[in-house]
């Protein structure tokens, strides 16, 4: 990373603007030069679509976690000890939920990655404006409640309590669960939905800037923003979407899909996960082997040809363990750009790069500039 | 401040934009987060408010200066040589104006500081779309007129009219000015009011940001932006508007502030004063009293817990005696904050520091991301 930023020019970016702290959907979209207060309106739809479901423009879509409840419903452990193993099978276990009360709403689940999942409610009368707040333990799972005083919103409150309730009664028991009981691991047994999302209005990125993109991630959220702004995703196996991914594999992948598209955008999720759950080790392994991505890369691009931007998406602080609106460096490194002299990649640098301080927004057009196509302004 | 510099990161700001020069009811509004161009609607009202005359939604508010006139009208110092002793004589020789044309407007005057004092003007068809001019030495005074084609700017403008000859009246023959001829000073021989306005829609600062704050400053105008966003008010004694105010006792108060309030605005006019008089002497003496309170400050707070913020509000240029669209040097002290090298506190050093060049909208966003409540944006 320090050998990118001596071959580039860095700066410090606000994802969204100085001090706002954004969610990865808003600080990704507005990368990608979206508006986020505009195309943000709730994560669920990316996650799902990002999950592979076919979605009808009616669906209000949700992220999920399995988590573990007691049985007062307080959250003891938002991932369920971060559950890989098992959660594929506990997924099984609620493909044929029926909602009871509100019997005429279609349900569809799909774990992702891990302790993620996504949930799609389908049907007449349903609402994305209700209250589905991102687990935290310590808190009661299962507060949701409509934002508006329609019958959709009410109908759609009423559905996600019923789903929470359902999942936890046909989980509770699971034989994975009893597994990870006598192992002394959480038992994952609940799954709650939160980050409601309805269809995005998001412009092609075709359409928009005329280049033809790729996404390499592991996440479905990321996935998803890809999907629905036409950017074709490329899957990688060994990326997880955690610090166990496979770095060096998301390299090779950009490299070979450089070849065929204008842009190709890899994203990857480990420091994130790692700040949230204040895991400094796991933070300097990922970022060491994001080091080491960096430097597949660009052994193996050249400068003339190939423009290679790093930056993080937002900071994720291991002390709060929560994104803050602090900037993040960026270093765009090519020969085209007036080299500024910063030797290495971090904050303390990059607030002397040639770029001084930028803003999501100015990513992309920064981006189209290098590729002789700048947007252009005149009367 | 060069030692809170050192403790902190830095930057340059510009109040409103690049290039802008902004009042100073704009460039606080802006600081505090306003919108300057919708929350500054004309200062009086911030004027009158701060000086704690209770205010109805229907008055029109203007700030006044005791001047110096002419026999011809023509200002000879619109600060009437800054009188400060027998200024509060002369208000009351204007406590009981009664208009002969506008009988039915009531006439509110009080004087705030030194030369300055506030008009309301009560009554129905008033209007604060009148041309009142800033005074200034050369021009004519009372060149009032209606801005648009109203019967109510038409009255106001007559009533403004009125209100100034009237003020010349009484105060040409007053003793306190006799005196004041008599011993080579410049007579305050009339009241010019000037900056109409009427009440501002500002949200409370409560409301906007769910922090407890309190407001230290000695002038009308930012009192009045602190009411009428519901900051509270502290008034130190000593603290006076001018050079020769107690900055180490403005310190004292903001240090017992901060003990029971979320933020503390602290502000000091004197260099402004200075500036717009071209007392160079006078604006080096302010800033040397701004670092010891600084350093009154630091010595007494630890930044592990409170998160200290020097900025200017705007530039005044003491060679062109206005504001100018300059930026002004920011520094923000925490051990929160990722310290970028800077070492002294001046314009030259901030260019180079880690918050590159910011606008004031940024300020409170940065404030709360300090204090682990940052917006968030997300969907």
């Amino acid at each position: 990373m320090d050998e990118l930023a001596s071959k580039g020019v860095s700066g410090l970016l606000d994802p969204i603007a100085p001090g706002i702290a954004p969610g990865s959907d808003a600080a990704n979209l507005s990368i990608l030069g979206y508006d986020p207060y505009d195309a943000c309106k709730g994560r669920g739809f990316f996650e799902a679509a990002g999950a592979g479901i076919e979605l009808k423009p009616s669906d209000v879509a949700f992220r999920c976690n399995f988590a573990t409840v007691n049985e007062d419903f307080i959250i003891v452990d938002e991932r369920a000890g971060r559950i890989r193993e098992g959660a594929l099978e506990l997924a099984e276990a609620l493909q044929d939920i029926r909602l009871r009360e509100n019997s005429d709403i279609e349900i569809i689940f799909k774990q992702t990655l891990d302790f993620k999942g996504v949930l799609v409610l389908r049907g007449d009368q349903i609402s994305s404006n209700v209250a589905a707040e991102m687990p935290k333990a310590g808190y009661k799972a299962g507060s949701f409640r409509p934002l508006d005083a329609s019958v959709e919103a009410e109908r759609t409150s009423n559905a996600l309590d019923e789903f929470f309730k359902i999942s936890h009664e046909l989980l509770k028991d699971h034989p994975v669960n009893k597994k990870r009981t006598s192992e002394g691991k959480p038992p994952a047994n609940a799954v709650i939905p939160w980050g409601a999302g309805k269809l995005p209005r998001i412009e092609l990125f075709y359409e928009k800037y005329k280049l033809k993109a790729a996404c390499i991630a592991a996440v479905s959220l990321i996935k998803g923003i890809a999907k629905l702004s036409g950017i074709s995703v490329i899957d990688v196996p060994g990326a997880t979407g955690y610090i166990d991914t496979d770095t060096l594999a998301k390299a090779d992948a950009a490299l070979r899909a450089i070849k065929t598209h204008d842009l190709v955008f890899l994203h990857v999720e480990g420091p994130d996960e790692a700040s949230h759950e204040g895991n400094i080790e796991g933070k300097i392994s990922i970022i060491e082997k994001i080091d080491s991505m960096v430097g597949r890369i660009i052994d193996n691009v050249d400068l003339d040809e190939v423009s290679v931007v790093l930056l993080a998406d937002h900071v994720t602080s291991i002390r709060h363990r929560k994104h803050t609106g602090d900037p993040v460096p960026i270093t765009i490194a090519s020969t085209e750009v007036i080299r500024d002299g910063v030797q290495r990649y971090n904050e303390r640098e990059a607030c002397r790069g040639g770029l001084g301080r930028i803003q999501g927004r100015h990513v992309m057009p920064l981006m189209l500039n290098l590729m002789c196509r700048p947007e252009s302004l005149s009367g």
